[in-house]
């Protein structure tokens, strides 16, 4: 039996769903994407950012925190037939996409710049660290997963409602970009110059590479930078270095941080 | 049709290794766990680290570097069955375990503690930072995961073959024996002290909690320390944080490091 209301699985607005769930194309012309679960649902309405509109199952309740948004009933069975995982108390919520033009950041003083970054959890961990140590924005560039996709939004836990995020396909414009824009562009690379050897407290963006391959030769960067290791060279992955190459910016700019944020 | 000498579903030999993947109790019983994949199985290799033997799917061969090692040949589909990932070259090979007496690493001065670390990946990259910055051991403590689960090894890349792993039930023993060993026990705590305002030069245990409730008032440490951030304190989880508190303690021993490895 159907509630009176509830969506079916062909309902349109559910085919939507869908389709901003799987489709990284659909995301992009529709400007929006989905979010999963309670949790992000609390960050995203704690955050003040735009929600189109709520989706749980019939019977189901949901806080949305005294904020005016619509809530659609979806029919017993669709939302499992539809999200990427199940939670113990499962909701979806339409948002509209997050990221800002390139532009939007001239003026700023750290970004992080990923080129080709494949793995969702990675883009998601990036955008925890960008957070955490205090950057101006994250950029995915090249062939770069969609940091709106659903299992990146997950990993991020929250950190895109907090940091904006810029989405640029062609590598070699946005670096030229950054750099008409006054940033210092550093490439971190296993045998870079070590991170307490660089000065990192002026306008920098910071690149970091692919899982598998780093940064290409043909990705142009002004210097190099790396975490300097005593264990194997391959022993921390991209997400981990990006992490502490970060917090070594926010270190050498203790004392500054705090008017730079200002400065926004 | 089975090849001679083939081990099929049933032989003691594939039950072991099952067991070895899916118990932990069997894991500590038997003192042995299994590694999967060629590139993990390479970098025990690498690392002279010991194999009981090597398990490959008929037809398939396996690159052994040159070590003696007892190679077992699987009938066809039954690695698909008790293995915990497919790869493109499966392969499965049983270890004795890794993990040494707490006694072994006295005398040591940087170790990280995990109290009740529940995530195997988590796991993965303390034990990846750890190696990265030279930390002498990483102890698993109270109902921490146990690091030769399947998806512990897999996620530490081979660190566990390069820094040495202590497993330990009791926390309040574990914690007291590291004081009487002259380890400063620094519990990794959100409202901590900056890590830039504590000194990590001398021998310290850098002890980090559970991924949801973080350390519980009844462990037991001399002090605390944190991630200074910018962002939401909960913008960083516990691998991340020990990512970047294991290269705080390695910046201020920058110059002692050759040293303190060097008297290992």
């Amino acid at each position: 039996m159907v509630a009176p209301g509830a969506l079916g699985v062909r309902h349109p607005e559910v085919d939507r769903l869908r389709r901003l769930l799987r489709r990284r194309s659909e995301r992009s012309t529709e400007r929006a994407f989905v979010l999963e679960g309670p949790k992000l649902l609390a960050e995203a309405l704690d955050a003040n950012a735009p929600i189109e509109a709520v989706f749980v199952p019939e019977g189901a309740s949901v806080d949305l925190r005294g904020r005016d948004v619509a809530v659609r009933v979806l029919s017993r069975g669709v939302l499992e037939r539809i999200a990427g995982t199940v939670t113990p108390q499962p909701v979806l919520a339409v948002c509209p996409r997050l990221d800002v033009p390139l532009e939007q950041i001239v003026g700023t003083t750290f970004v992080v710049v990923c080129v080709d970054l494949q793995d969702p959890g990675n883009a998601g961990t990036v955008l925890r660290s960008a957070e955490a140590a205090g950057a101006d924005a994250v950029v995915f560039a090249g062939a770069s997963v969609d940091p709106f996709n659903p299992k990146a939004v997950r990993a991020s836990a929250g950190s895109l409602f907090h940091v904006p995020v810029v989405c640029e396909i062609a590598v070699d414009d946005t670096l030229g970009r950054l750099r008409e824009a006054g940033f210092h562009r550093l490439g971190a690379a296993v045998g870079g110059t070590s991170m307490y050897e660089v000065d990192l407290t002026g306008p920098v963006a910071l690149v970091v590479g692919n899982e598998a391959h780093g940064l290409g030769d043909e990705v142009e960067v002004d210097s190099t930078v790396a975490v300097p290791m005593v264990g194997r060279t391959e022993s921390l992955n991209v997400g981990m270095a990006a992490a502490v190459l970060c917090f070594e910016v926010s270190r050498q700019r203790r004392g500054e941080v705090g008017e730079a944020r200002g400065a926004r």
